[in-house]
């Protein structure tokens, strides 16, 4: 017997991922973590308004959810300045991009991306059999010229491209998003992750017209709102593109509870405001630490700051051990030379005095063990 | 310009899709339905152990869920009879549905699937470009041995199955899916779908070695347990097809409250029980209703009944616009013959109310603008 018989192009994929959860990690060091600071989770969490919201809505979860989330999608239409036909919500911005590669992307299609940037694309990408074109970081930026003229070279639909950036935390100006649709190849689409979008400076937002056909912005519940593990994400576009994605998706996909969450989470824009600043202090404390330890962070617009440890990625691999052994959950960069550096997510005081106390430990480990 | 540039297969799928929810159906009337109906979900609701449990997770929803889902899968593997590398969980088996199929199914693969049967299954396999082979159910049954003799005569790589099946709600003894497998086409899966064994009669359950690499099967927490809108299914089968899923699988997918929602849902056998006695009393309750109204109701292993209205499809559609517009969600097969029934989920006593109100009248309606 031959079983299984997969596709061609499921056979050509790997079998190994690198999704790796901290539960998974506690699991095989045998205890928690002390600071779950890998993920770019919020720890100071969600408005009290959307966790009331979940609870009252537990009740309900007899309930499929409403397969349109109209709800919910009427107020981000609404909150992003376009129609309701413009907004599409989905299970976290993972889900959503899995979709929109299938839509453009078959067997050889080229894609273009920054190499180093959010792997979860990549294995999308390759996932349904696209040709992925890496593009250089530029001084820890992700690069828009160079990605654009990529895609001019290999013929791409699809560029992706995150503002601000993860892993790096820099960002540009949403002006020079904006100019650069112009300069797209015909039939080229750009990406335009905005995950940390509500951490970044003002004017980080490019500013597109809702039917710009060029360009498809994804947004999430899961940064500045605290709502990871909801699994909310939505894509805003022309509505052309939007309605496609209803031949593909999963239609009854949606976690009831995370659709009332986000929505009393959008409206309470005080928790938002509370939010941005405790991150803002945060970075401010995580570069204060890297300081004291002769260390340099980058600068950051997102709920994490990238630290650079000075040396090469097997050294920045040590310090990163030395703090997963710890009890620091962190992750770092996967490509040289951006793997130089750790990226830790902003935290309450008590993580960053875990960090403050554990980061010296881990690089003298990393010194002695060099 | 030319956007999108979708792919050839995405360009060839049909735009309208039937995925209709009852809140679209309610913001169309203007008005809410007075019995929900429609969608075979369970009106009894969750366990109240399940309901703590999804609260009290509510304040970790900053947190992602963990990706293995591992202490739910350890659960459920107990509770199957299996090893952890057995099971998968994943986001409702509509999920696991549309990533099996992308497994196995591309552009010209044959798959079978009874004429009538569930209507999201052959979205995805018409989603990733398969070829769908049709079998007519044989009185108002899955006709089991027809459908693998199809499977030879097209050599499919995978047949749909479902036991109890949805939407006429009979079954076939465990034991003949069991002896069915021996007769299966080289290397063609079965996937079971066991969406609403819990309801069937001891013995629906197939007996199936862990390992066995020629059938998957399907299982939920949206009927039995309640918790459709918290969308969580699994599937159990062959460690190697199970661990395939993980080259394609959205990682990150799991809602965190479903997770534990689940958990303490599945070690709550006594609300089981009760959920499981009262669909009974339900399944009588609409059988009775029927019979007074001059109707027959098909025999059920589901927690819904199918009514034939004992005529044809346009005369059973007038019978459901007629309950719709009263207020009572109700959906009906789509395909002929089975399409002289209407669908109707199982419910407390005050939607039973509501229903034996309200079908006399929608059946003179019927009758008068036939």
């Amino acid at each position: 017997m031959t079983y299984p018989r997969y596709t061609p192009l499921i056979e050509s994929l790997p079998a190994s991922v690198p999704f790796v959860g901290p539960e998974e990690q506690e699991r095989q060091r045998g205890a928690p973590f002390a600071a779950r600071l890998g993920a770019n989770e919020n720890l100071f969490g969600p408005s009290p308004h959307a966790l009331a919201a979940i609870r009252a809505e537990a009740e309900n979860v007899w309930k499929y959810g409403d397969p349109t989330s109209h709800d919910l999608r009427a107020a981000l239409a609404d909150h992003m300045g376009v129609a309701l036909e413009n907004v599409l919500v989905g299970e976290g911005i993972d889900g959503l991009l899995g979709n929109l590669v299938r839509l453009l992307i078959g067997t050889g299609d080229a894609v273009v991306t920054s190499d180093g940037a959010y792997p979860t694309f990549n294995y999308h990408v390759t996932g349904f059999g696209g040709a992925l074109h890496k593009v250089p970081y530029r001084d820890d930026h992700e690069d828009l010229p160079a990605l654009v003229a990529r895609a001019h070279e290999v013929g791409a639909k699809l560029i992706y491209f995150a503002n601000p950036d993860n892993p790096m935390g820099t960002w540009v100006p949403g002006a020079d998003v904006t100019a650069a649709l112009d300069t797209l190849p015909d039939g080229c689409i750009l990406c335009l992750d905005e995950a940390y979008v509500e951490f970044a400076p003002e004017g980080t937002a490019a500013d597109i017209a809702p039917d710009d056909p060029r360009v498809i912005r994804m947004r999430t519940f899961s940064k500045a709102y605290g709502m990871a593990g909801a699994r909310i994400g939505y894509a805003v576009g022309a509505a052309a593109l939007i309605k496609s994605f209803d031949k593909i998706r999963n239609h009854f996909g949606m976690n009831r509870m995370a659709q009332v969450g986000a929505l009393a989470a959008l409206h309470d824009t005080g928790w938002l405001a509370h939010v941005q600043a405790e991150v803002r202090r945060s970075r401010d404390s995580i570069a204060q630490v890297a300081k004291e330890n002769g260390l340099s962070a980058l600068p950051s617009a997102t709920n994490f700051v990238t630290v650079d440890c000075g040396c090469d990625g097997a050294y920045a691999r040590r310090v990163l051990a030395g703090l997963v052994a710890r009890g620091v959950f962190v992750r770092m960069p996967f490509v040289a030379p951006q793997d130089r550096c750790i990226r830790i997510s902003c935290g309450r005081a008590e993580e960053m005095e875990v960090l403050a106390k554990t980061l010296p430990e881990a690089l003298r480990d990393a010194d002695q063990t060099g």
